[in-house]
């Protein structure tokens, strides 16, 4: 397995996750994008409104590097941020290999590295580990 | 002015943002970090525990170029998000030239283009624009 169950648990409790792309000439971009976990390729997808036509997709079709972080605030007082971070490569699939929430396009996420704070309760603090396909 | 006076507040609402940045191997991040309006310089200033360590202040070191995105969801029925993002190109300051309420380094980003949804009441919908130095 690539996440923990406590990761696993995490994810599911967030609507809202950030991807971060770049853009053919270096530019980097930052969105919201909602995402669900594909528990049978261990993948995290992500759909949207016009996903097909948006600039993230084309960038993730010309270099599929990204990173992607759930996070939330446990506490403002004290500050404290619980976060899930995910890098890897990406794919942009015009036609999903079967139906997820968003239809239409999608990209997906295979992570190779995993870096935390606060989400896993088997865990706790920070944690930092890279991951490979052949964990799967 | 870079922002409008929606954007501004906007930005004073929300307390988390979060900052794409690329390491020297082309390997991207994305962090959720704190952040304030420098009113004086028209820059975002990005703060935390043990900043002036961390990678993302390396990376910023190494390749000025970030993207950083601040959003909310408004209504999940219908799914609705409102962001504001910023590209543009980030200093690593070990010593700011004026106090911060993170105190010690800060990652200061320098917008040239800021896109939005939803944030501005005087300009609804989706919104895209470039910024130069020279636009302050």
């Amino acid at each position: 397995m690539i996440f923990t169950e406590g990761e696993l648990a995490y994810l599911a409790s967030q609507r809202l996750g950030r991807l971060a792309t770049a853009q053919p000439n270096g530019t980097l971009q930052a969105n919201p994008v909602g995402f669900e976990y594909n528990a049978e390729r261990q993948t995290i997808d992500i759909g949207g409104r016009d996903m097909g036509n948006s600039q993230k997709y084309r960038n993730v079709r010309a270099n599929g590097r990204v990173a992607f972080v759930v996070d939330d605030i446990v506490t403002t007082q004290p500050w404290q941020v619980r976060f899930l971070e995910i890098r890897g490569y990406a794919e942009a699939i015009d036609e999903p290999d079967r139906p997820s929430r968003f239809g239409g396009p999608i990209i997906r996420i295979h992570p190779r590295r995993i870096i935390s704070w606060g989400v896993d309760p088997d865990h706790p603090g920070f944690s930092k580990r890279s991951v490979r396909p052949s964990d799967r």
